[in-house]
């Protein structure tokens, strides 16, 4: 299919829900993408099935503070910088591009690049969700190395970095990242058709365009939260979910802190009863706990939404008094494996608790 | 000429006194280069009138804190990486290497990668001196550009960085370096034969061992100090020098901030006098002054030196008490153009004085 001028709004709000909590602000990624489109046409979305095994494929995304992209955007210069720089380095000749993650900015990076590039656009990513860091993809737990890797800024200055670990890439290019003004264009694992076969989140882009739609019929029908969950329901990886708290936010402390935001916000009920939920997030929401009880953890999905419209909230978008329902929702298998679970679960952010799965809470 | 083990100290000892302070320790570069030579044999030194105007000449470097490549050294294949990678990256096979600047470490690691690697070492510099950050070279007042350009550490992690000024270059360059430990290897400012001869201060690899054979033979003389000054008046730019203070440290104030050496030391006259001076310093020395008076600054070199052996003192071995003998020396031509003084003169320092050559003062 080709990516419309008319399914950014949907694909933006759904990657945003998806990016629980992260992976940029919807509006910044569909304005980024819409321009891209009128510029130079509607990008081909392709499934995974349809690249040859030998097909070499490009990530792009975002990387840094997302509370300082909402302030500096992307020129796409230095989008196609950062795609032409690893193709020149490595003299491999990109087919296709594809998203790292899922959210409401790079999820429309990559839309932005195929529009630009001509190239298709892969229906796939490497989270189903959106992680902070750039060893926490499938890709890497699936041994595809992250480097050689491209940064670029808006200056079109560029990096090209080798490491012998994606963890050390991650460190590297953070400190650049914040040198660079806290927000840069990333291409890296760099992969064949069958890498991407074997390791990719499958169908996510269409996902996200599914679940931004049944909220927005949602609106129409007069519950886009239970629209929501429906839509949820019908997916292949999604489908265990629930609304965990029903609430406003009561406390909020958020710092930009080495190039990530940081932070843990508090909520209250409602109705009056003395229940509350504490959310612990590094761009995106790492832990949901109900006093010492573990309502939802990492790597699913913690999501919060705005309890009337549910339109997604990233956590730079949180404020004091807003009135939100959080939602809970299973993460793709791919992500709950033992190996998996090394790259990005609990332990890796440095929690103590253990990886329980949202249906079993 | 070949460059033998013998000649490593004298190297060693006059390429600290022109770093002026700054350029690394001497005992490391003198340590790095004989085990590379004792492995590899002794490289060729080369005028750069033998150079061929489209030859290929690479830089190489240490970059960092001084302090912590005591502990660390360098491999050597980090060398090897770094000279490497940026011929990949370029297409252009090395044909040369050269000093980035004067000093008791890089001096040396010019003289361990051409070992190694049996390319011939041209017999120059980008500063005649040393000074501290990567935009400070007769290279870059000259047009050539810094990049594309590489970095390495000793875990072989790899970088190629291109931006679109020097400045950016060192400001990446610098964070890099911090985070990879805090001495890294740099190959950068790549060149043909035509810009050598055009931009390098010559000859200066040939000073420096002739300078540490003067201050050796003046201590079997009797006044190494005398020796070391008859040894700069023969030289065609140092020949501009005089001994401004003789002296003991009273106070010192040295910091490690932002990934450099800065400070001040104060100075006390031993004649009973009231004369005091004061030494500014960035890794390198910046501005002596006499209560209000300047008595040598950027870019002419002011050296301490023990006042007994004309050792040469670098910023770190400054200690309170120490009895030494500080000496202002004219910079190469090349480095007190308006073009050059804007690069590196007083004000690129943040100093308000302007630059007053030494023979005038």
């Amino acid at each position: 299919m080709k990516i419309s001028l008319e399914d950014l709004p949907y694909i933006a709000t759904g990657a945003a829900f998806l990016g629980t909590g992260g992976g940029g602000d919807p509006y910044i990624g569909r304005m980024l993408a819409t321009s891209a489109i009128e510029e130079f046409g509607s990008p081909e979305l392709v499934g995974v099935e349809s690249l040859a095994d030998d097909a070499n494929v490009y990530t792009i995304a975002m990387l840094g503070a997302p509370t300082v992209l909402v302030e500096k955007g992307a020129c796409g210069d230095d989008i196609d910088l950062a795609l032409a720089r690893l193709q020149e380095y490595t003299g491999r000749r990109a087919d296709a591009v594809i998203p790292i993650e899922i959210g409401g900015v790079n999820s429309l990076v990559p839309v932005m690049a195929a529009a630009r590039t001509g190239l298709p656009l892969v229906d796939a990513d490497g989270m189903g969700r959106a992680f902070p860091e750039i060893q926490m993809v499938t890709y890497n737990v699936h041994g595809v190395s992250c480097t050689p890797l491209v940064v670029t800024d808006e200056h079109l200055n560029s990096l090209v970095v080798n490491t012998g670990s994606a963890k050390r890439a991650e460190d590297l290019v953070r400190v650049c990242a914040v040198e660079m003004g806290c927000s840069v264009m990333l291409s890296s694992y760099l992969m064949t058709g069958r890498q991407v076969k074997d390791s990719a989140v499958t169908g996510t882009m269409t996902l996200a365009l599914e679940i931004g739609r049944a909220i927005a019929a949602g609106r129409k029908a007069g519950d886009p939260v239970a629209a929501l969950l429906s839509a949820l329901r019908a997916t292949p990886y999604y489908n265990h979910c629930k609304v965990i708290f029903d609430g406003k936010v009561s406390d909020l402390q958020r710092d930009t802190r080495g190039g990530f935001s940081v932070g843990l916000c508090d909520l209250v009920a409602l109705d009056g009863s003395e229940a509350s939920l504490q959310l612990t997030f590094q761009n995106e929401h790492l832990v949901a706990r109900q006093g010492d009880v573990v309502r939802a953890i990492v790597p699913d999905l913690i999501c919060v939404v705005d309890r009337e419209t549910a339109e997604p909230i990233p956590v730079e978008g949180l404020k004091y008094g807003q009135r939100v329902k959080v939602l809970g929702v299973s993460a793709p298998p791919i992500l709950r494996t033992p190996a998996a679970l090394q790259v990005f679960g609990p332990a890796a952010f440095g929690l103590d608790d253990i990886f329980q799965p949202i249906e079993s809470l």
